[in-house]
């Protein structure tokens, strides 16, 4: 199995993110679901994208961990933030989050009309082991 | 193959989705577009939610049933739910379609601004066999 | 390896998308992210979707030309266009990039409430090799 980051030339490389990531067989592969901001009791952490996005990036490194894997396995990201909230804010947690030796997924973002109730933000990834 | 659906310590436990599902290979993965309420006449089934979303998974079910699979394979899915209209609509049609003895997929749900015109409900998946 | 592109008996058929796309192992995965309307000056190459959409696909067709691959090897995309904007420029778009002999890929499409700034269109794309 092996795992490449891209940037090619012809497109702006920005170090929070990859242009694409490249899998080859065989992998294991993990389809993580929406994570919000919410802990193990069920409840939303705060009224924040600032903390919503750091509990939802705990959430998902819980989960890598759970199978021997951490944030740096994931292949692609799409997060998700409720209209009218900061993106920024997202950022900063992931960089907080983010070890910056480690290559970056690739990512979408979407600025949405809502989320779950209670939810400023949602990421979900696909990660591969 | 191994399909596995996982819900890690220290995260909430739901009935209605796994935190993630894990794929080890070789495997067949069946990538599906985003379903709406449109019957095969290429028709919207109707003006609700609920028969909207209950069509968009037959429709799931029929894509899965050419490949000798079904709505149980669904490892990863992603609805999307126009603004102003009842998310609770799409639950319950998941839990009508749904076996309840089969672990359900990871989920990402978004409220959008729209969808193409006349749909109210749009979901897609990956499947895995 | 195989990717059937398949449009099963019940379901519409578009000439524009695949109902589904299955990849049998083993195959090379290519995970794109959102690409948006920027050149390879990190700048917004314009203020409407069509031109917007033209340069996210000249993107992702650099990505995949650096694997070797071209975008016949997309097999599921999703789209997201702002509230507001025409979605038929970026069908426009997709139809002059688009080689018709090739069978399209499974498509997913959100209008959404923004994207990053300036952008009014965000494509992101899984490939198969």
């Amino acid at each position: 199995m092996s795992v490449r980051h891209i940037n090619p030339e012809g497109l702006r490389r920005n170090p929070a993110f990859s242009q694409a990531v490249v899998v080859e067989q065989p992998a294991k592969t993990i389809y993580i679901g929406g994570q919000n901001g919410v802990g193990a009791d069920g409840k939303v952490v705060g009224p924040t994208v600032a903390e919503q996005a750091s509990q939802a990036l705990r959430n998902l490194a819980t989960i890598l961990e759970s199978e021997g894997a951490s944030l740096a396995n994931i292949v692609h990201w799409s997060i998700a933030v409720v209209d009218g909230h900061p993106l920024q804010e997202g950022f900063a947690a992931f960089q907080q989050a983010w070890n910056p030796a480690d290559p970056p997924p690739a990512i979408t973002v979407h600025v949405v009309a809502g989320l779950g109730p209670g939810f400023l933000v949602e990421i979900d990834a696909v990660a591969v082991v």
